[in-house]
This record gives C-alpha cells, sequence and structure tokens, in this order.
C-alpha cells in the first residue's frame, strides 16, 4: 500500500486521505512533525486554539525488524513552551501506523459540540465517533475500553482526564504490548489533544501488514550488525537492561550532578534508597521483571515491571528521570511512593518530569514540605485527577507555580521544566537546555553521554570548553535519530563503534532504495533544527529565550560548587551551523 | 535644599545619598524612573531577584502648586509582563517627596534574613527599621499603624498580604489625605516591593518645607491658566467631577465597547446598575460625597466617598475600571458587592483590574459562575488574602489563570489584562493595548478620548483609519505628562484647549527656570517611549508580543459585529517616530 497521510478535521469531522507531497517522502517521525507543524500551523497561533495541529508521524524504520525502531513521534507548537514541540513514544502505535502505510496522521480544527471523540485508523482509513462513556476516565481504563473494543492487538493513544482539562504538564499515552502505557511526555501535548476533543485514537492492523522492504537482503545484514553493536556496547548491552535508566541515580549522583532539593544540590544523601541497583534487587524479592521492552523489537529492554510490596504490578517503564524528580528533586527516598505516583501520573496522563519539578518548586514555596511523597500523591489523586484550584495550579507545570509563589529558583528553560542532570556539573547538558527548541530537554542531544559516560568521547562536565560544539553535534544527530524511529539509547553504540552508524545509514537506504551518505543524514539533522528554530523565531523567541535561570549563575552547586559561567555570546555560537 | 536621591540597599541595610546625575536633571515621574530601570536593571534579570530595583519618583511638578500634579511614579522590571513598567498613584507622598527635595528613592538589593523593613523619610534622610509586627496586615492597618507612630500628616507607601507573597497582581497602595488608598496597580510592582521586604515606607515633611520656583510670577500665572482650563472643559469639570470615573459606564456601554462576560459582548444589559448616574444617586443617598481628591490640589474631584446601605464609609476611588471589572466583565450588577471588592482589594493590596479580569477568566473556564458577586468576595478574602493555592492561582493573573484551565479567550497583552473598552469596538486604544510598553494599558495613550468621547478631535472608533497616529501621539504626550506628576485627566483640557497645554510647559520652566518648547515636551515624551521600548527588546520582546490575543480576530463583538482586523504590519507602523 502507497504511503499516505490522513487528516482529521475536528471541525466538520471529516477526514481525508492524501498523498505524501514528495518533498516530504525522505521525512518520517520528528522530521516530518516538525515540517509539517511549522509549514501548516501559524507560529503565533494559539496552542489550545483551532489553528494549532496536531500530529503523529512513525519514524523512517518504524514497522520493520529494525531492533529499537519503535518510537512514534507527535508534534504540535507547545501550550507549555510556546514553541515547537515533538515528543516521542515507544509503545505499539508507530509500528502500526507504518504497517498501515500511514505516514502521519493530522488532527486539525476543533469541534463547536462540547463532545469528546475517538478515532479509528484501520487499513480502511480512519473514522471519527463520539465517546460520552470514556470522559474524565484514567488512561488505564481507556486502554482496557478499547481493548475490549477491538481486540488485544489494537494499538492505543489516548489522554487521560490532564489532557482532557487542558493541562500544560499533560502527556499522550500509547499502549505498549502488555497493555500498559508509555509517553509522550514533554511539552504539554496532551492538552493540544485535549484541545480538539480526541479523548484517544483506536488502531487496528491486519495480520499480514508489513512495511515494504526495497532492498530486503541488504536491510537485513545492516539490521544484523546494528542489532549486535547494541548488544555490544556496554550502556546498551548491560547497563540500561540490568538496572533500567535508574542505574544513572548512583552515576549522576557520584558526578554531583543530581540535582536535589528544587536544584539546591548536586547529590542526595538517600541516593541509594532510590537507586538502579536497588529497584532491581527489589523487583527480583517481588517477583517483578528486571528486563522489559516498550515496544516489539527492543533488544535494550531498559523497563521493567515494579511489584509492590505484596508482589502485585505497581508500575512499569519505571524511569530514571521520574524517579529522580520525585525523588532526590522532591527529597522523597521511599522508592514505592515514588512508584505510586508514577502509576498514578500515567493514569492522569501528566509529564512525570514536569509534574513532579513542579511539586520540587511548590515545596521550594511552601505549599508542602520537602520530603513530603504522601502529600504529592494527595496532591496528584485529589487535586490533579480532579483539576480542583490546586490540581490547576500544579498542571500548569514549574514555571507557572514558581510565579504564583514568589519562587525565584525556578529551573525551566523556555517555560519546560529542567530534567535529571544539573548544568552546573554537566555543563554540555546545559547547552542543550538552552539552546533545543523544545525547552530544556536532556534528549535533544544528550551531552551526558561524553560528558559523564565517556560515551563518543570525553569532555570534562566542569569546564566550558568544548561543550558548545558537543551539543550541536548531538543534537544534529538526534534530529536525524528522531526521523527514524530509533529511541535514543542507540545512540550510545553509534558514537562508540562506527559500524552501528552506518548501519543506521544502510537500513534507511535499503528500505526506500535510496543511496543517503552519512553527510545526508547529518544535513538531515541539521535542517530540521533550522526548520524548528526559524519556527520558534516567527512565534516571538529570540535568544535571550536560550539561557539558564540566572540563579544557576548565581548559585554555588555542592560538592565541586560549581556555577553556570557560559555568556550570552557562547551560547549564541551554538547556531553556528 | 538641592535635589537628591537616596539609594536604599536592601542588601546590606544602607542608604546612600546621591547627587542627580546632570543627564537626569530634567527628568521626573516616569520619564525618571524608566530612565533609572533603563540604566541600572539587566533586561533579562528575574524580577523577584536581587538585581531589579524599585524606584519612586515624584513628578517635575509634583509639590508646587499646581493642580493635579501629585502623581506618584513607581518603576521596576514587571514580575507580571516581564517589561519595565512605570504605574503611578495619587495619594500625599509624591508631594511629599518633592517637597524634601528627592528626586528619586531607589530601593535595590534584597535582605538574606527573613524579615520584613520599614523605611522612614524624613528632611534628615532615610532609616531602615525591622518591622515584625505588621506582618500579613492589609494595606489599612499598616497605614493607621504609620499615622499612629508618626502622626495625622504622615505619607505612607505600602503593601497588603499580596506583596508580601510576590503576587503578579500586588499592587503599592499610597496613602491619600483621607488616610484611605489609592494604587500604583498595574505590572505587580507590589511584589517587587515584597521581594525587597519593604513593608512600607513611611514619609514626614517638616510643614515649611516647599519646592523652590525659580520664577514664580510666570508659575502663578500659568498655574491660574491650567486651573481654569481644567474647570472649564466638559469632561474634567462637568462628567468626572459629579459622576466620577464611572460616568464612562453609560458612556461605553452606548459605544457597544464595554466588554462584557470576559470580552464577549461589547454591552451589559445591567449597565444601568453599575453606572456613574446610579452611584451618584446611592452616594447622596446614603450621605457619601460625591466629590472627592486623591490628593491635594486636585481640582477634578472624580473620586468619591461610598457608603454602604447603612451609611457607613465603604470605599473611595471607586473607580469606573474598578465597577467595569468585576461588573460588567463578570457580570456582576450589585453595586454594593463590588463597593464590599473595591474595598478587599484596597486592603489585600491587589490590582483591580488584573485581579477582577482574572474572575472573569476564572468563571469561563469554570471556577465559578458569571455573577456570582459573592463568591468573587469569598475567594478574595479566603483565598487570595491567605495566599490558598487558589488565592495564588488568581494572584498570578488573567494570563496564568487562562492557562490553568485551559481558556483560549485570555485578554491580555504581554500577560497583563486588558482594561474596560473592548479594542474591537474601540479601535485606538486596542493599538496602545498592543503597543504599550507595559502590556495591556488604557492610559498609556487614552484614544477612548478621541474614539468616543471627541476631545482632541474625532477618529471613528470602529474603523482602522487614523488609529495608529491618534495612539502614537497620545502615548508620547502621556509619557511627558507622566514625567511632570500630572493626573491623566489634564489631558483633556490639554487636548482641546491650547493654553492648556501652553501652560503646562510654562509651569515647568518657571519651575525650573528652564525654555523647554513644545516640541522639547514631545522630544521627551519620544524618548521616554524609546527608552522602556529598548529596555523591552533587550529583555527578549519582539514584536510579535505587540499584539492582541487571537479571539479579538476571530469573534465578533455584538452590537457593531466587529473584529480586531490590524495586520501585523498596520501596527509595527506604530514604531515610525
Amino acid at each position: 500500500m502507497a504511503d499516505r497521510m490522513y487528516r482529521v478535521n475536528m471541525t466538520d469531522l471529516t477526514v481525508k486521505t492524501e498523498d505524501v507531497p514528495e518533498q516530504w517522502a525522505g521525512l518520517g517521525g520528528r522530521g516530518l512533525t516538525s515540517t509539517i507543524v511549522a509549514a501548516e500551523v501559524p507560529p503565533t497561533c494559539h496552542p489550545l486554539g483551532p489553528d494549532n495541529k496536531l500530529v503523529f508521524a512513525p519514524g523512517l524504520l518504524s514497522g520493520t525488524v529494525t531492533a529499537n525502531s519503535g518510537r512514534l513521534s507527535v508534534g504540535a507548537k507547545s501550550p507549555l513552551t510556546g514553541t515547537i514541540k515533538e515528543s516521542n513514544a515507544g509503545g505499539t502505535a508507530s509500528q502500526q501506523l507504518a504497517k498501515l502505510g500511514i505516514k502521519a496522521l493530522i488532527i486539525e480544527g476543533q469541534p463547536e459540540k462540547d463532545a469528546w471523540y475517538s478515532l479509528h485508523v484501520t487499513a480502511d482509513g480512519v473514522t471519527i465517533s463520539e465517546e460520552p462513556g470514556l470522559t474524565g476516565k484514567g488512561n488505564f481504563a481507556v486502554v482496557n475500553a478499547m481493548v475490549e473494543r477491538h481486540g488485544d492487538r489494537t494499538g492505543v493513544i489516548s489522554i487521560g482526564p490532564a489532557g482532557e482539562m487542558k493541562m500544560a504538564v499533560a502527556n499522550i499515552s500509547v499502549k505498549d504490548p502488555e497493555g500498559k502505557v508509555r509517553s509522550a511526555g514533554r511539552g504539554g501535548l496532551g492538552a493540544v489533544m485535549g484541545s480538539k476533543r480526541v479523548k484517544c485514537i483506536a488502531v487496528n492492523v491486519p495480520r499480514e501488514a508489513a512495511v515494504p522492504i526495497a532492498e530486503p537482503e541488504k536491510f537485513k545484514t545492516a539490521v544484523r550488525v546494528f542489532a549486535r553493536a547494541l548488544q555490544e556496547h556496554p550502556v546498551s548491552g548491560q547497563g540500561l537492561p540490568t538496572y533500567g535508566t535508574s542505574v544513572l541515580i548512583n552515576v549522576i549522583n557520584e558526578a554531583g550532578g543530581l540535582p536535589t532539593r528544587n536544584f539546591r544540590y548536586g547529590q542526595f544523601e538517600h541516593h541509594d534508597n532510590i537507586s538502579g541497583e536497588t529497584m532491581h534487587d527489589l523487583i527480583e524479592k517481588r517477583g517483578g521483571k528486571t528486563r522489559h521492552g516498550c515496544h516489539m523489537g527492543c533488544v535494550i529492554q531498559c523497563s521493567q515491571i515494579f511489584n509492590d510490596a505484596n508482589g502485585k504490578y505497581k508500575t512499569s517503564g519505571f524511569e530514571y528521570e521520574s524517579i529522580w524528580a520525585m525523588g532526590a528533586d522532591c527529597c522523597v527516598d521511599d522508592l514505592d511512593q515514588i512508584a505510586e505516583a508514577d502509576s498514578l501520573m500515567d493514569d492522569i496522563g501528566v509529564d512525570t518530569i514536569e509534574t513532579s519539578v513542579t511539586m520540587g518548586v511548590a515545596m521550594e514555596g511552601g505549599l508542602l514540605p520537602f520530603g513530603d511523597g504522601a502529600g504529592i500523591l494527595r496532591i496528584l489523586d485529589q487535586d490533579v485527577r480532579r483539576g480542583t484550584p490546586l490540581g490547576r495550579l500544579i498542571g500548569s507545570g514549574a514555571g507557572a507555580v514558581g510565579k504564583a509563589y514568589g519562587v525565584t529558583r525556578v529551573p525551566v528553560v523556555k517555560n519546560q521544566a529542567i530534567p535529571a542532570y544539573d548544568p552546573r556539573a554537566v555543563k554540555g547538558i546545559g547547552i542543550t537546555y538552552c539552546t533545543s527548541t523544545m525547552g530544556a530537554d536532556h534528549t535533544a542531544g544528550y551531552a551526558v553521554a561524553t560528558n559523564i559516560l565517556k560515551v563518543g568521547g570525553d569532555v570534562d562536565p566542569l569546564k566550558k570548553e568544548g561543550q558548545v560544539e558537543l551539543s550541536r553535534n548531538l543534537q544534529i544527530a538526534t534530529a536525524a535519530l528522531d526521523s527514524a524511529g530509533l529511541c535514543i539509547f542507540v545512540a550510545f553504540p553509534a558514537l562508540d563503534i562506527p559500524e552501528a552508524f552506518t548501519a543506521i545509514v544502510d537500513m534507511i537506504n535499503a528500505r526506500f532504495g535510496i543511496s543517503l551518505t552519512a553527510d545526508d543524514v547529518t544535513e538531515l539533522g541539521k535542517n530540521i533544527l533550522r526548520t524548528e528554530h526559524q519556527f520558534n523565531l516567527a512565534a516571538g523567541f529570540t535568544n535571550k529565550d536560550d539561557r539558564l535561570p540566572e540563579f544557576f549563575s548565581r548559585e554555588e552547586l555542592p560538592p565541586h560548587n560549581v556555577v553556570w559561567d557560559f555568556t550570552g555570546e557562547e551560547i549564541d555560537e551554538f547556531w553556528n551551523f
């Protein structure tokens, strides 16, 4: 089936099938969502108004047997940052959409009627139905309802109550192979879906559906080389599978860059209680699973099944970022409380990073004491879920809570919460936070790899030298990876093992019967960044927005007692490419 | 006594006396506050951090016998808008500071200690005292405490609990001749004062103190011409004294530009219940005062003493903007409820425009029903005053509440609430909202005068022609007037009666023994605007911020069924001078 795009107009509840314009044929994932948003969304429009569009696009390699290629990109203008946004997630939908030959699903307009809708995507097209029964339901209930209606193999993309309420912290959930959810977490894209009044999207694919491969032999060879590299690299082959992403708790704590007590310290005295090692032992003791993939074909298996003290399922996809944010940043050292919060946040449909950093800022503002895990759980369940005024405030994100409480120590860039690496102690990631087109985002150019993990070279995390170039190269490469539908963790082998990077280019070429060079891939990454940057400039952003909050320059971070010492001019060098 | 400036450093609790730099000698009021802020405050600093400065400056004519010259300018970087800000108020402090020869009082830095302070300004200088007893007190209690401590004639500048909590809606109050308060309302300057931990400033002036007049005879003549013009002009001589500023309720309603139900309609069906005429009759019936000045030497007397149904004092300075905002915009048609809210807001220390428009947005978001005056009173007293989460949210202003509730109809420019004239039906004021350096502000260039009241010419309010030029001329003139310490209402005679404008120039010349021309005054106005605009650009603002929210272009406003139809290019023409 030839690739096509669906355009769902929620104003008049119609669906159009469109051919893929020739100039977009070589794009997928983030490359495609950002290109469509930049081409069709007025940069100054209200993110929750009818002019914004929500674009779903599987990556170029999604739906194939390529390891770790099942990421789904979601794009729009962000209600949290006001910038262009792409957020991606695992789960099954990316592979399913790709198998249906769907290059992009574009949701536009806004219904007049005060009703909620679902979309059903099949080989026959897209249908829109009114969905009166799911209003207010959490993501787990929505997934269950869709599975009940359409069968086990149904893919589901959904929003929880937070998305319905158009909270800026609302994410978009994607059902994973176990029927749990993965999240396109950042930037409040769930609020955009809510503004379109789409509660969920169900996807069904015929068993025989497959993406066509132009050169199957060449493809198969490259797939093997790539998978082997993933398994050989110590980070993707050992660290992540064994301890999950929270292997980083002890690593980053040791490096003095684990933001603690709302970014006041670089080490958390109770780090051992929330570390990947502790989690690993607890999972084994309670009969969970230490290895688990967020989508079919994942060979890294950094997810896990985390059970409670009674051996009952509590959460999965229990990530370093989530554990750090409620753990070290809010000084909560009880992994079970954090797991409970993780599950609640998944169900309510809010970004764990933004929401937990928001709690840390609220703690600094005096709303509740640092360490009050029970208080966080109560606010999540009773306030955020129900949309009380306090829930609405927390749901507005860290920047808003900082303003409401007159807090000057608010860790955001472009109003998006800074994630789990203090930029004073890991300066390369600080450059990424500043310059990312999407607000503070570690995944946009994960300089932690080279600063701390010594992957792809060794750049001293505490010095300024080399950081701008490092972040630039990583951001360019990441934009390309995000277009392929590849998990960001493939960057570890891709940075260290030359054959792994070559294999990625080979797989794309073999999939489409084209002959891209490594330089072409770099050029693709650069073009994506330029397109996104141009959108932001047209939306009114300037280089003044590419800065960290002033407290990072003013306050020394223990234990290294370092400050953020880049000048504006040095940061602006980033865009010289 | 030679003019001087006091610099109060709240970090080390020291006070320095400084000569006035020569290039600032010809500046006063807004001209001086904006110049000092632009020269000394880093444009990208956190408004509540130690780098922001709070500057008080009496106008060039303040302290003299010039009619209506008692406005006090307050400047800083605004926590609400992020722009440079000047807000001015009546009351007694401006004249007192001028009589002490104080050109500017600059408060800078921030104490480490968790304590509150008061300043005492006398002929001997400025002293700083710790002030443990006033924490959490409302403005009325603070004024009473200062009068008790320093005597009846004490001037007081203070913040209420909102300013202590650093709410973005917090204002700065200035004691008036009756011991009630007037407000430098807009832009959250009370939060800046709170961030410096200055609860209040008391001012005492020797009875014999007077500002020196270089050419007394010339001055006296001009003063007389000016006062006569104020009394002769129908708006300043009759409309405002008789009905107060809320004479405008019926006028603007008739013009179809009275924003109603969160800017959904241009007329309020219950306008008669809240009109200036109704208020006038009620005041007479209840034994209040229909005429009252906010400072000594006011000949317009647009204020009033409004008593409750039992003839007991309820509020004064009961303005059109406040009555409109809680009245038409929130659909509350009970003048007593509005008066109660006005009094509460004065005491808590919040801007009546921002706070009430915020309530309208909250009503649109479903927090409480339109028309629920009792609900507003309850939220003000129980939530805003106490800083509950709901109070903190409301205290963040209309933009924040719009985001929290996912409302797209949020009437703000540069995050400041749009005041009482719908820009679709009064297009000239729309240009002022867009281009004012301070966010939506009717006082920055009151085009309503020429659009609706036909003062200073006649420009059709519903057409685009001539509006940019009108707003530009008014904004330039207003910047100059705001530097003289003159009440904005002197603009009515100044626009219509040539001798009135000449008299203003003559008074300034005679006061200082200089020889400015009318062109010099215009040039002063232009320079102030350029200085402010430059600050904003350096803070990261662009022409994309000089725009109205998109719903004004999308929704027709009844009864004229007009939309906002200016292009960006047309608006940007404003800055061509």
